[in-house]
């Protein structure tokens, strides 16, 4: 009977350059955002926030990298899905699940084709939300898809 | 490195006025409504309920108050923005955040051009609960747009 | 049969008169607090709170006006009285229920000798609580006594 | 009537110098812990977490860094203080306050004499916990005592 099974996770040093670095790329954009980094258990492993970003983004953005961590995928990529299901009552209840975003801003964390995180960042529009989990990825080495590390 | 942020909140003497006359012009339109006070941090400034206003009203009060705070607009411009969107998972999805009101009723707090807080109301209709914000507002000399006081 | 019951609790104009008078009082002491009106089915009826007054004064303010609205004592009379049972056990379990006040700062509001709702002051020493509690019930012509309305 | 009153809040950059300073002095003492930063109205300004630090740490830090941020203290001050009242009804009241802790490893972050932030470190003992903490203040030039800046 196998008895046990390895789960990778992400380490704090990188967690804090993702946050850093998303925030600095946040302050070139001339937004203020909140960062964080989940594992995929749903629990933090690092957090930043601009105190003038606003109150709902720090929820938001643990939200979104919930998300990204759980199923993998940016966040941005739901909402196409659920509507092109042309079933309001099926999208409606999964953006009411708690925890759950099903618009842009998160993306998974990705190292040697395993998914080990998700990185969610909000203030910004989604589409500088995105830019900003990226720049986070990037300055630490990481990718946000399976095929490219 | 730069170590502080300077930010500015409400006193509560004014939060208190705002809380009162939003009652007082409740009761002139005859409806009974629970008003907040909200900080920009999520944290209650002023609070004041009838005691026959509905039950839900008192929570969506201080979610009216603290959606305006946070991102410094009435709470009534999220709706139409979001289905000018032609989203239906954008929508459902922002709808859903935590403590995030998307329907009239909330209104931001600015002194001297700079967002300090928000003010809810509810128990009447969205043009009604903004109506009481509004009076609200005007009793303590405050303005709810950046570019008038 | 009969049929239903009258409850008789506060007017919202009343409960602001209090948390206004509890914040002038606080003023004056020099400290820093947040002051809470509670009717007895514990729902808030005014509050207000100094910007700089402990982030855990604003629940501590509720949950002593919870305390004294439900069992119409003010809340420095439990501690007392527990210790007085010689049961470490029980004080544990008591001061542990939720919104469960065991220390000073709430009184109840009576009304022609009934229990009509609390009010709960934090931020300052339990007797500057309370001073600031019954100071608000004083500005509005009423009493934390049943014997005295 | 005064309608504003100014707060001084802690920069992103130096809340994330502070987490990460901490977890380098956490893994020199051979511990697992979660660190958090948070402002002086219990919301989170920066946050990191070993990924084998004990679950409930990250809880616990966020409440001492809330605990310190609100009243300015250390958090070990608290337990002494409350046992030399000679008690114990005051004690477990206290230690019952919702995301209070009466225990150390949370202190407060001064500037120029002023408290405007708070750091929680948990998952070791309480005073590797507060070595931690400090450990991360020092590094970004900043001070847990009025006096001192």
């Amino acid at each position: 009977m196998t008895k046990t099974v390895q789960l990778t996770t992400l380490h704090w040093d990188a967690a804090l350059t993702v946050a850093r670095a998303a925030l600095v790329k946040a302050q070139e954009l001339g937004i203020r955002v909140a960062v964080a980094v989940m594992d995929r258990g749903g629990n933090l492993l690092a957090f930043a926030r601009d105190p003038n970003a606003p109150f709902h983004s720090s929820t938001i953005a643990q939200d979104k990298a919930t998300t990204s961590a759980g199923f993998g995928l940016p966040t941005k990529q739901w909402w196409p899905v659920l509507e092109g299901m042309n079933s309001p009552g099926l999208l409606a209840g999964i953006a009411a699940v708690p925890r759950m975003v099903v618009f842009g801003g998160g993306v998974p964390v990705y190292v040697n084709g395993e998914c080990v995180a998700g990185v969610g960042v909000s203030g910004g529009s989604e589409e500088e939300d995105e830019i900003c989990a990226r720049a986070g990825l990037a300055a630490a080495g990481l990718v946000a898809e399976p095929g490219k590390s």
